[in-house]
């Protein structure tokens, strides 16, 4: 390995694949980690595919770095085009069999959460944020975040309370969903409103994104104009009534595996209560 | 314009500004369209920025061309990151305002739906896919399909059903769905369970994809022993039972806005009879 200019600079044998590692559809998953030549990465690029060609490989992905950009380039020249992108990398990808490629589409939506959550004297969890749209409007809403890459939506409505209120929650249900579609470029938004039961009730709120927290009478909640007029916040108010009145029933997570379609792990939200009758009847 | 090798090359004047438009959150999407002279884009993009930077703009995007992979290198030494990637272009993003970020999350959910279909005789819309995992298993199977950028669920679930078997559906209920986290790379995966009334009858198969597809009895669906012994597709049969033979509900969409959070034209999936019921005790 050689140092210029604080750079450190393999000394790659050209002759040698690329750096790589199978995935689990036949393919193959290069990962280029240090600076390289252009000529050279492109050199050993072409010499790469053919012999991964010759050993039947079928779809290539190029996980590059964004401090490669400079190579992005020659992956395009050589027939790669993009899969997805996260800040720090660029994903490419090419297939090389003749059989129909079978690249699974890329990720098409952002997942969030609202929390519904009601301490013991029927105070509903609520907030005002202090960034975005709604900074200094004065509205209390429930909490709500973002789901991140590779979280349940259960865990990241427990993890996004704990770290907005301080709130300590369980998981109960998903009352209900709404798909924005097309709400970012052409991506779209799923929003998922939980029902939690709270497992603490100290509030310590966040500071960078949260103004205020506290527990509120929920019709002061359901009475503020704002929460009045909005189509959306109407909704949830109403699910909240028929949950703590009635016996509105949302899905519950149950989790499963499937050997015969994807071996993966998961869980499957429904309504438990209409599929346990029919399972007590059988 | 000159055209030298067959390439169109557009003359740029280096003190004006990149073509752009301007975004709904104060920001700015660069859209770089024709070939240009990396020195001459590198000139473009910080003059850019510098009179951007004045004018109070937050975000700066760039949305580049896969043509174009030989400038994303400049715009990453100029401090831009990956944002997303479709397969025939790059999103970068910079933010070059002093406060913080509200750039929003890339997408991190695909989203795909499986439909349950009868008929008059209590017989399964099932297919047998040509393609993938299971290919020449000879199981038969609800149709599935990925919804694609931009489009809603039940949309979804309608085109599916009709590009694969034909058969003109209506949507009426999600009566499940699951959740997969990472199922490829960090990105996850969300399945809607959906319950579909037939508006014909006639199959007329996809060849692409799919291998055979007819009304099957119900019990000689849920008999077969690769069905019988996957996690799964036993929640899928127990649902159809459910909602065939008892009162399983899903959950019903709802065209709502919402003027005060985003403005955005979106559905509200819930279970219909729950809310009815408490409105009509109001």
């Amino acid at each position: 390995m050689l140092v210029q200019n604080g750079v450190k600079k393999i000394n790659h044998n050209i002759h040698e694949l690329l750096p790589a590692v199978n995935d689990e559809h036949g393919g193959i998953i290069v990962l280029v980690e240090d600076p390289m030549e252009p000529n050279v990465f492109h050199y050993m690029l072409k010499h790469s595919i053919k012999v991964w060609k010759l050993q039947g490989k079928k779809g290539v992905w190029i996980k590059m770095p964004i401090e490669l950009a400079n190579l992005v380039e020659i992956a395009v020249k050589e027939g790669f085009w993009y899969h997805h992108a996260e800040p720090d990398y660029l994903m490419l990808v090419h297939w090389i069999a003749d059989s129909e490629s079978t690249i699974p589409a890329n990720a098409s939506h952002k997942v969030s959460i609202g929390a519904i959550v009601f301490n013991h004297k029927r105070e509903l969890l609520v907030v005002q944020e202090n960034c975005g749209r709604l900074k200094g409007s004065g509205i209390w809403k429930i909490p709500t975040g973002t789901v991140e890459e590779g979280e349940s939506i259960f865990e990241g409505a427990i993890r996004e309370l704990k770290e907005e209120t301080g709130i300590d929650t369980e998981f109960l249900e998903v009352l209900a969903f709404r798909q924005i579609p097309k709400s970012f470029f052409n991506k779209s938004d799923l929003f998922f409103l939980c029902m939690m039961r709270p497992l603490s009730f100290d509030i310590q709120k966040q500071d960078l994104e949260i103004e205020a927290a506290q527990w509120m009478p929920f019709e002061e909640y359901a009475n503020q104009p704002l929460i009045q007029k909005d189509g959306l916040s109407n909704y949830i108010k109403d699910l909240c009534l028929a949950k703590a009145e009635r016996d509105y029933q949302g899905f519950t997570p149950m989790p499963i595996t499937s050997s015969v379609f994807d071996d993966h792990m998961s869980s499957l939200y429904f309504l438990k209560d209409g599929l346990d009758q029919e399972n007590s009847a059988l």
